[in-house]
């Protein structure tokens, strides 16, 4: 018997396999088994405890989440701002960590006691040999050598824990993708570079300043041997990566509610939509950092290289197949005639996003952020090509989802701080965190403000830059990365840090937030277009031609000339807009509403996706005012706008108001704000804000 | 080394178990292990690999389901009705069914061969020591031996192959529920008694005459040495149990593009929908016929009684849950003012309906048959309670997630022809099983049919009974039964032949649906109301005081003066309906609106659900026609109506065409068939049929 068991290790792996499989059903003869029809039942009886015991688990967070929409309907009903929704959750989530932790006893179950059994390396599946029965079982994870000991009392507790895979890829891209879906886009696009700027160089900013003084922190924790474990370099920039995600779902909604300042929104939403996908991307890299050699903490440029050409790859990669995802929707909504079918088209959308999460998974990108870029794309392209009631059903379904998402999450954030059996909360790491975040948030704002501000027109106010700085909450991704791993000493203590860090800035600067507004003098109440006319008095006025100008002009030549014709049914038709060779081309692929529609198609004024179409109003306007209706087919390039110049540009963006008739619609959009308007005309120019919550 | 493999029979389990751990960990130092932390980033690595498969897996099911849905449309366009959405997305999954096993060849991976090792009974958790680490891994279930020895072929095909119980835990349950929430209750409560018979009677016999007629085949079988493994008669009962679950889906979607008959529509969808939970529940019952001593599977009285109240049991406790939480649902949205707020109203609704199911699970019911019945109170009472958007966006969320599950389920069938291992198609048995299931589907119509008519004055005509008998389609839920265990001979000789049933059904008795109507000369294009004035010509005609008359009467009008009242804004108020003792009581739960409500609320005319109580109506216009508005606060009972004989009811009904004002809505609906309807006044006798697809 001690022969099997010795195995020669220049043997393979199969070889090593296949002896051990023979020493263990050697061993298992020895074994007095149970009989084997009861244990058929036993397995059933413990399969159907174990599905009996997830649904009860389930149930709690049912509940929970029941708790948290009736309080909160309450809290609507009676105006409470204090306290949205997203820190409602955490606070039921904490009192069922509580009561889970201390008031449930659950007694050890003997046939859930766990078994040990000698392999070389843990596969994906394991087959276990019963006495001649074979069961399966899928490799859950890796638990601590301290769980170990406690099974049994921390048999519940596990229970409701969940795998944070759960979060990558059932939770998160709900959200993500709701938050592309539902961008503004005209303003997003106005303030492009900006949001650019603080999504990535603000990210990294913040990540290394983060980094950096966490480092120094954990520098002197070892010196005065605070420190329980191996806490490295890689470790403090990774915990500055993923703390650098910020998440003002509070911030924007109390925003939305009392209507405040559409470019500040506009920033703060672009950017916390887009640093999530950076420290997402940046957080993998850094995990990926593998320098060669035993230590693999040390400085290496190389390596250094490879993270970076990860970064670059796996979002350039993501982007790309959420791009492409949105394209190829947008191309079948456009060809077939799906929209007499809402049902059908409805389910196509959704197949379609949820396909660009397993394709980018598939193909090892992250699905999080090819998400975020299909839903972008879908909002620009694919949603006009919707029948309205295919629009009302995919804003309402991506709403609710991403509503029950994120209370489901942030209630989970409440629970683990009890349920969680790792915590290492260090007063020292704790107090340096928060100071490094503060640093780091401070170190991206105002630097980059005023980088920024030296290229734009109207510049990012100070009272602006300290309501961003305030509104620097975290939220879902920070958590959902920080939990992701929690095998190491370092990581747990990060993971326990982020939930105080969340706890602190959804609870105190969240519920602050209409303070801070008052505060800092931001006006509230403001309507879209009519801020659009009130005087340079400092506050901030909109105009195509600013904020990155010549890039944005470039784009949107681009984008009106050949992307939306191409993938909407939208005018100029391709074959005005594209050279005469690839005629047969273009009128394949133009549809025969765009030889009408010498505008964009418009969405209906009390959508809250504002089609940044709008914007192309007065380009119509100046060639088809005389042609508002019928059909074009000749050669002539009617609808196409070439600019060629600042000046003709900011010329034709100048008009005044203009009244347009579009297919029945009545819009009138003015888009310069050079000129007031004329008070006895000011109704005309309120742009219906009924949806924008 | 010998000595710790020997382990004493004579203690207890657990002392086995702490000897094996030290055994193992002995053991595990001969073997060489591989260096620490290359198993670290090597562990990783295979979670990644086997979440890369996953999402690509699920992606072949995406994109099969994408397909399918523009071949729908394709159809839809086309107006093809030989092939229904679910017999193409069965043909779909056959075709990447082939692909997957024949086509494909995935090369094993080393990483994914699964280790076997020695253990005494198979628990819920296992826990492997890794060379010092720990790894957790659950009970995915049980392998045959033959699946064991063709580990790296099967590894592909058993990745597409899903644990049978994400059929009940995740795509059955909304099917079910939207299959409640959806029910035509007018033509539901006529024919209520016919329903139930056919449900639960018809069902019994059903599967008793399959599961004797099996036994035959089976007997036969053996007696010339065709059967190569146990088929007990338990097993041909469980046979007759899940293939008597009948699902007409594609029936039925016919029916409501050509404006069938209402009465034959209601019998077939309320027959299926009932069935399959009495199936499933009867099904479990006879799973869990346990009786004393060795052999399993011989009669004991004991034993049948016990499995016959675990089905009463299950069943009622089931229906129990799934109403208690439609009753909850109602007076949350009663009590609070959540209309104002569509999507928490929403959210709500989705929750607690989801909740159901939760809590039946742990409680040890069925959360399928609980769901159901939620559904059916949540329709018949929660419904009328929100807000329009909120009764558009459930319906249409529930629509959404019922299309994607059954077209799932359907593709999954198609799928699973080829990717399933176990097969045993045996031709006598398949022969076999077909002529029983043809023989059963007639004993539970023809005689049941022939009994129920000596009860209902319009009879269920012979052309009905045929296309009954033609239309008993399997679907979704007889093959979730059968393949949700496939572990022994017999269960795997079944799900092979069901699937052949299945699609047989599907495609030759759904796609000659058509014919067979115009075979059985069934009139299509009916409108729902004015089929009500046609003569007694032997055309079943609708009036609310046949079917189950009695039963029906006392259950109306409890409904009416106190559920409704309860549940609803509906009225009469209790105030005017309980008696003086339970006043206060009364005055807590009536609502305002109900003092305004004499009749009840009404839905729009276009609404899917039909509310019963436009049958209420003739009862509100006797009492209230004089004061159809202003609030009654007097104990006057007005708005009570007490049924005192079947003549005074006959006469309530009678009246003819009455033109009644609710709220706005102009509503017409004559309820008598006494009186044909003056041809003037015929269109007003219209009820909207649009959106009853």
């Amino acid at each position: 018997m001690g022969s099997t068991c010795e195995i020669n290790a220049a043997m393979s792996v199969w070889r090593r396999l296949s002896l051990f499989v023979l020493a263990s059903s050697l061993c298992s003869r020895l074994c007095r088994a149970e009989d084997s029809a009861m244990e058929n039942i036993v397995t059933e009886k413990k399969a159907e405890e174990s599905h009996r015991q997830d649904s009860a688990d389930l149930l709690v967070f049912i509940l929970l989440l029941t708790l948290t929409i009736l309080t909160i309907w309450l809290f609507k009903h009676r105006r409470f701002r204090f306290l949205h929704e997203t820190g409602l959750a955490m606070i039921y989530g904490l009192l069922v960590g509580v009561v889970l932790r201390y008031a449930i006893h659950v007694p050890s179950d003997m046939n859930n006691i766990t078994l040990s059994c000698n392999v070389t390396a843990s596969p994906a599946t394991l087959l276990v040999n019963v006495s001649g029965k074979f069961y399966e079982y899928t490799l859950k994870g890796e638990i601590s050598g301290s769980e170990v000991n406690d099974i049994q009392d921390n048999e519940m507790l596990r229970k409701v824990t969940f795998d944070p895979e759960v979060f990558f890829n059932i939770l998160l891209p709900p959200i993500i993708f709701h938050a592309g879906y539902s961008l503004k886009r005209r303003h997003f696009f106005r303030n492009l570079g900006s949001i650019l700027a603080y999504a990535f160089v603000g990210t990294l900013v913040s990540c290394f300043i983060i980094g950096s003084l966490m480092y120094g922190c954990v520098m002197l924790m070892k010196q005065i041997g605070h420190m329980g474990g191996d806490f490295f370099f890689t470790d403090c920039l990774f915990f500055g990566a993923i703390v650098s995600a910020t998440d003002p779902v509070t911030v924007l909604a109390i925003f939305n509610d009392l209507q405040v300042d559409a470019d500040l929104y506009a920033l703060l939403f672009g950017e916390s939509v887009l640093n999530d996908a950076v420290a997402l991307v940046l957080s993998s890299s850094i995990v990926a950092y593998q320098p060669e050699g035993d230590n693999t903490h040390t400085f290496e440029a190389m390596a250094m290289l490879k993270s970076f050409g990860i970064f670059l790859g796996v979002f350039s990669g993501s982007f790309a197949l959420g791009v492409a995802t949105g394209v190829v929707t947008a191309l079948v909504t456009k060809f077939t005639k799906l929209r007499d079918f809402p049902l059908l088209e409805t389910a196509l959308f959704f197949l379609m996003s949820w396909s660009t999460f397993l394709l980018a998974e598939a193909c090892g990108f992250t699905g999080v952020v090819a998400v975020l870029f299909c839903g972008m794309t879908q909002a620009h392209y694919t949603f006009n090509n919707l029948s309205p009631e295919s629009q009302e059903r995919t804003k309402q379904l991506f709403e609710l989802l991403n509503f029950l998402a994120e209370n489901f999450i942030f209630s989970y954030m409440g629970l683990t701080l009890f349920t969680f059996k790792n915590h290492v909360f260090n007063p020292i790491f704790i107090v340096g965190a928060f100071l490094a975040v503060f640093l780091g948030r401070a170190a991206n704002i105002y630097p980059l403000s005023f980088l920024l501000n030296l290229g734009r027109k109207y510049k990012i106010s100070p009272n602006f830059q300290h309501m961003m700085m305030f509104a620097g909450l975290r939220g879902a991704m920070t958590f959902a990365l920080s939990i992701r791993d929690t095998a190491t000493y370092a990581r747990q203590m990060m993971f326990s840090t982020t939930l105080l860090v969340v706890f602190f800035t959804v609870w105190i600067c969240g519920g602050g937030t209409t303070q801070m507004l008052s505060c800092q003098k931001i006006r509230v109440g403001v309507d879209t277009d009519l801020e659009n006319f009130i005087g340079p008095d400092g506050v901030e006025r909109r105009s195509t031609k600013h904020e990155s100008a010549w890039f944005f002009r470039i784009w949107y030549n681009f984008d009106h000339n050949y992307l939306k014709p191409f993938l909407t049914h939208s005018g100029p038709p391709l074959t005005a807009t594209l050279p005469a060779c690839c005629g047969p081309l273009a009128r394949c692929l133009t549809s025969p509403q765009a030889y009408e529609n010498e505008e964009q198609l418009k969405d209906s004024d009390s959508d809250l996706i504002l089609n940044d179409s709008d914007i192309t109003l007065t380009y119509g306007d100046i060639t088809v005012s005389t042609d508002a209706t019928g059909a074009h087919t000749s050669g002539t390039p009617v609808g196409r706008v070439t600019v060629h110049s600042d000046e003709a540009l900011d010329r034709e963006l100048a008009f005044g108001d203009h009244e347009l008739v579009i297919r029945g619609t009545r819009l009138v959009l003015p888009m310069d704000d050079s000129e007031p308007p004329l008070p006895l005309d000011s109704h005309r120019y309120r742009h219906k804000n009924e949806s924008m919550s």
